[in-house]
């Protein structure tokens, strides 16, 4: 593989050369990995920054619709639009969202758009690790927008808001008992609430939901970073398209506002310490994974189902030989 | 603090000098640890072993009124029972659970019956290990039976059920759609579930609630370590009484024929490796707060933060000064 070329590929926003890029990222082979690494070095130099809107919503509320709907208006404004997927649950399915292209048939025709499905991958923090590079080679194609779309199992809207500038939650045209529903810890994090399908007979319940969404968000504290009304909940309908403009133009309000005050570039300062953080405690552990060390656990974890080390004394013997090893050789 | 008193004292039976060897045990002071070490090395040749059962139940399900029923039938037939409680969520309370020994009235005053309230702790992982040890050492003393108790929050019911030979779920009197509040996980690591309360007006709704369990009991794959009819839902009531003796019965039942098939020596073994593994995993994020690591760390942090490193090579960075430090010089 030609790094160079593909740099130039990348960087002239050729829609292969980035598919091959992202392939190139998705792959643990150690020379991929170096080859990897030297590409995204590559492209930094570039400054390229796009916005990158995160967006979370359970099985059943539209998500595809919403984000065919939602690129082909901002494709038709002129602007440039990946999609990536985040979806650890993906590890069975070899990729259960955005698998099926075809499910956004307008969008992924459209020159402007860029449509990349969830790898598989064994764990949470590969798919991390693979979608924040995929992130920097989308902007690295001077890629305006970044939607990084996520179901929301488990961990991954963690995920997902700490690789975002703003996080977007799709919800269905229910209030009242099924506010419960929804976890606590996503409406936190969540800058804008999209109440999806009110269109047809689900506009009045749509719109109850959406009150009802207001108000559970009025009672949240208001985050510093935020202009007066965030987070906030409109009425969307992806299907009739309604509400579609209203939502981008909030996204593009917060966004500005949040450059205004410094909180955008800040925001992303901390993401990155975060992942650097997040780096190495799966470092460490991944440690854990080297052939020598897991033959010496395996005899230890031996001689402790046999009773003969407590499980405090092996593992302090195996950190011994993980840790300290005397000073420092480099 | 003399060990060689501590160690007769706690190898008698005596319950001041177990409290007093609890409390070490719960110390993270580095000589508290050394000595803690060598007192339960000191008890390990003794070989004394306690049944250890497991018992969860949400608040307000009876747990107290049931322990200090079931507790004191025990110790009427002869038993001394000690009962420890894992409560993560005391970290704010100092205790929440078994706080107030006064709900525990009679068996408190017992002269056979040892209770411990949960220790304030910081993370799950140190009530694990203080857990194991203050099980380690009411062995030691000689209770025939430690109930390891949990509100269930958060991993609280795994940490019981890698440390229990028997895992009790003790539940309210509802069932139907109060089976949905039950979280999956808990009812198929419960070898006994109790439904607690039949008395009074709610002996009919307890006994639908427990053909219900029962039922959903049948659904869940058999365990081959099991007899047939396990897990089992049972009726009880701590307030009359009643179901107590039976409960019982069903649990010595359970833990002979697990000793007859060596399943209970398998399973404690299987438990100790569990242990070695996480505490190896533990010790290695706990070498992350040394003072120079931490420095590292920080100073790592920062040039991410400005943007001068990347995540991934900040992080290989402060990988390559904790593991890769050339030969062990020990």
């Amino acid at each position: 593989m030609n790094i160079e070329k593909l740099m130039q590929g990348v960087s002239a926003g050729d829609r292969r050369a980035l598919a091959q890029a992202i392939t190139l990222v998705e792959s643990s082979r150690a020379d991929h990995r170096v080859m990897a690494t030297a590409l995204l070095d590559g492209l930094r130099p570039l400054q390229r920054q796009a916005l990158r809107i995160g967006l979370s919503g359970t099985p059943g509320v539209g998500k595809s619709t919403f984000i065919e709907a939602f690129g082909c208006m901002l494709t038709a404004a002129g602007l440039r639009v990946a999609v990536l997927a985040v979806d650890p649950s993906s590890t069975r399915s070899g990729g259960s969202i955005l698998g099926d292209k075809t499910r956004m048939d307008l969008l992924s025709r459209d020159p402007n758009a860029f449509i990349r499905p969830s790898p598989s991958q064994t764990h949470l923090g590969g798919v991390a690790r693979r979608t924040r590079e995929a992130v920097g080679l989308c902007e690295g194609a001077g890629f305006d927008i970044v939607l990084i779309e996520t179901v929301g199992v488990g961990q991954s809207e963690t995920v997902v808001a700490q690789i975002s500038d703003l996080f977007v939650l799709l919800l269905a045209p229910a209030g009242g008992d099924e506010l419960q529903g929804v976890k606590r810890g996503i409406m936190e994090i969540a800058d804008l609430v999209l109440i999806n399908k009110a269109d047809g007979d689900l506009v009045a319940p749509a719109t109850r939901a959406c009150a009802d969404y207001a108000g559970a968000l009025r009672l949240m504290r208001k985050r510093e970073q935020d202009p007066d009304g965030f987070p906030k909940a409109m009425l969307v309908s992806a299907l009739t398209q309604v509400g579609l403009a209203a939502a981008w133009d909030e996204m593009t309000a917060l966004s500005d506002w949040r450059r205004k005050v410094g909180h955008f570039a800040h925001h992303r300062a901390v993401q990155a310490r975060y992942w650097f953080e997040q780096e190495v405690r799966q470092g460490l552990l991944e440690g854990l994974q080297r052939s020598e060390v897991r033959s010496a656990m395996a005899q230890a974890g031996c001689a402790v189902e046999r009773g003969d080390l407590t499980p405090e004394s092996a593992a302090q013997g195996i950190l011994k030989t993980l840790l300290d090893r005397g000073p420092a050789q480099d």
